[in-house]
């Protein structure tokens, strides 16, 4: 193409991100050479400083620019109460929903046999220490509504059967504005069983 | 969200890069920041290289790094065809198609009189200056099927009206793979007006 030594190069890094195929990504790099002030320069900034400062979060396992992560820090987020999701990405999902004061718990994945994952991988041995060091009285299992997300949360439900704490999970149902017509059978059925008086 | 700083700001700029929105960009930059080492060091590292060696081409307008782009700078390209295209997305098609050996002229736009954008912006004086000192037998007009793209091209063949130069223009008719029913009725009127001998 135009130049097979560093533009070639970019538009092949950009293309390998989610979302983005090669001819996005050839779009996305034509955006930024033209705009190579004003956007390319500062996101290459951007990205190496992050990459620089992003860790995972000694506490929780969020990632952030420092040890411990901004929520992990935050002395007005209940410590009693701990939620435990599989991926960074759903905590964001969390913190956008604004209702939950706690902290989290981010496992990193599933208990998965044919990936060889388990429970020390995904740190459950740590989050039952957490629940003992914080005294804990709530662990909301927030995993996603899979086969491998709810194995997950009964193996971590057994793993603080011995402890104190209560263990709560997401309520099941019609989400907001959702149309019944379009909703699955399962979804329907767990709403129905799950109702309650108006 | 999770961290105000860095991170968000990222978020903010992938944002901004044309097939990615605010959902995508955040997804991106998680990618990014689980593979923090294979990903976003490098893709810092080539963004920030470009940034600073990528330059128009003083001959043709092409993007490239270094002043004179591959193109120019290859003595095989034939010196006698010139093809115009609107913008480095053109070229960069125009050499996906990997049969036009020649040189090319990028104008960075049409003519428009709405945004000011007259023959002085697009180079043109500079076009045909190119003609006559590379002598060029011939200049193919590869703008867009779009009234502006055709208005330039009918003001470039203007331009040029005086020299001996062959002016050509790419053909009009059914895409390779393109089914009949699917087009329209101006391409199928153009195809059948420019019909050939089998």
């Amino acid at each position: 193409m135009a130049d097979p030594t560093g533009i070639e190069a970019l538009i092949e890094l950009m293309a390998r991100l989610p979302g983005l195929g090669p001819r996005s990504a050839r779009r996305a790099v034509l955006v930024l050479l033209k705009k190579r002030g004003q956007m390319m320069a500062p996101l290459a900034q951007a990205l190496a400083e992050v990459a620089l400062s992003a860790k995972d979060c000694q506490i929780c396992g969020n990632i952030s620019t420092g040890d411990v992560c901004p929520i992990c820090a935050n002395p007005a987020r209940a410590i009693g109460e701990i939620c435990v999701v599989e991926d960074v990405a759903d905590l964001w999902a969390m913190e956008r929903g604004q209702v939950f004061k706690g902290r989290y718990h981010v496992l990193g994945g599933t208990l998965s046999a044919l990936d060889a994952v388990g429970p020390d991988e995904l740190g459950i041995p740590r989050l039952v220490g957490r629940v003992a060091e914080e005294g804990a009285q709530e662990v909301i299992l927030a995993l996603n509504a899979t086969v491998d997300g709810q194995t997950t949360a009964h193996y971590i439900a057994d793993a603080l059967a011995g402890t104190s704490v209560q263990i709560t999970t997401l309520a099941q149902g019609v989400p907001i504005g959702g149309e019944l017509d379009y909703l699955d059978d399962g979804t329907i059925g767990a709403a129905l069983r799950a109702r309650r008086r108006l």
